[in-house]
């Protein structure tokens, strides 16, 4: 299989992290989407929203979405649980990620990171610290619970969140006030088979 | 079971939609946003992340995020597909939804419809405008080879785009220019368990 990706980006990342950890063999390809790699007529011909990161199967089928292709890789394996209203909770940490962590922490990170936290971007950042604390907030209130977020093994929706959460200091989001999601961060570092970002 | 939500709000609607095709009996308990009833701490108790739509379970168990509602009031249903792969494509399209669809589509309608346009937020809305088209072509165009959008059959996939996806000209998105989607949501409302949204 082939996976069309950034590795500097953490929805990309996420497919990283679990290839790793399930080691499943395949071809990375990098795009860079800056230089627009990701908006090529080629490109949206394999995946219309020009986004990556992006599955193609060997049969030459495309699967888009870093959470779904997540679960798409994990299935089967202990990553995914088999009980219903677990797979469930998995999809809701999967869904919150996308609505209410990324579009703020990821969002704040690339403003800071990748543009230098330019003047007329400083309001666009800081309107993005109070929705990504309290996502921050969210997760802290359910690792104090769990030791991962659906319980007590490593899911997907683990590896969904870490993907921005671990470089959310990045962005400007001081992880000192959420002990639980640092505690959580060191359990999933400590995967034998974890592998880093860079 | 118990759903909290409000059948103004097209994540709540999918619920309802979803509970009238499969014919799932509930109790449909109605959360007024607008006068903070999903900020009080009683349901933060229930829903950290105070938003609607909630599924509580005979158990008491809460699941949140209308997608993974959708997945598990409809699992085993011919409304989820037995193939992997298939499963796979419907999350796609469902965090599609959330990323790439809803924050422009639902909220340039909210902006329209609920706020009434003012003035100090027409820059806002405007700023919707090209996203929310971006998402309805990439539908558009999957729309003109399958008749839903994981394939031949209604999933749950369709019912998630289809929450905001029919009240988008609410938003101010005219829906002349996509024909497929036209007779896609024609399609879903010929369906002999449809209810509207009001
Ligand atoms: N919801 C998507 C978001 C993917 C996404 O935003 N990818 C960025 C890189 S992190 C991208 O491809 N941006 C290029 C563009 O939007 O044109 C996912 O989870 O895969
Ligand atoms: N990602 C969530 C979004 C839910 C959502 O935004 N709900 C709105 C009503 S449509 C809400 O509860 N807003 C109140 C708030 O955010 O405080 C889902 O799909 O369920």
């Amino acid at each position: 299989m082939k996976i069309y990706a950034d590795i500097q980006s953490g929805n990309c990342y996420k497919i990283k992290l679990v290839t790793s950890i399930l080691k499943i063999e395949h071809e990375w390809i990098n795009i860079n989407i800056l230089a627009g790699e990701s908006g090529t007529a080629s490109f949206l011909k394999k995946n219309p929203t020009g986004k990556i990161p992006l599955l193609e199967l060997e049969d030459g089928r495309f699967l888009s979405e870093s959470n779904a292709i997540l679960n798409y890789l994990a299935s089967g394996s202990s990553l995914l649980p088999k009980d219903r209203f677990e797979q469930a909770k998995v999809q809701q940490w999967q869904f919150f990620e996308q609505y209410s962590h990324e579009p703020f922490i990821a969002v704040a990170r690339f403003i800071a990171k990748y543009l230098g936290l330019p003047d007329n971007r400083k309001a666009d950042y800081q309107s993005k610290q109070e929705g990504g604390h309290k996502a921050l907030s969210v997760m802290e209130k359910q690792l104090k619970i769990t030791p991962y977020l659906v319980g007590s093994t490593l899911t997907t929706a683990d590896i969904s969140l870490y993907g921005y959460t671990h470089v959310a200091e990045e962005g400007g989001f001081n992880l000192v006030k959420y002990p639980a999601i640092q505690a959580w961060i060191k359990r999933i570092q400590a995967h034998p088979n974890y592998i880093g970002m860079v």
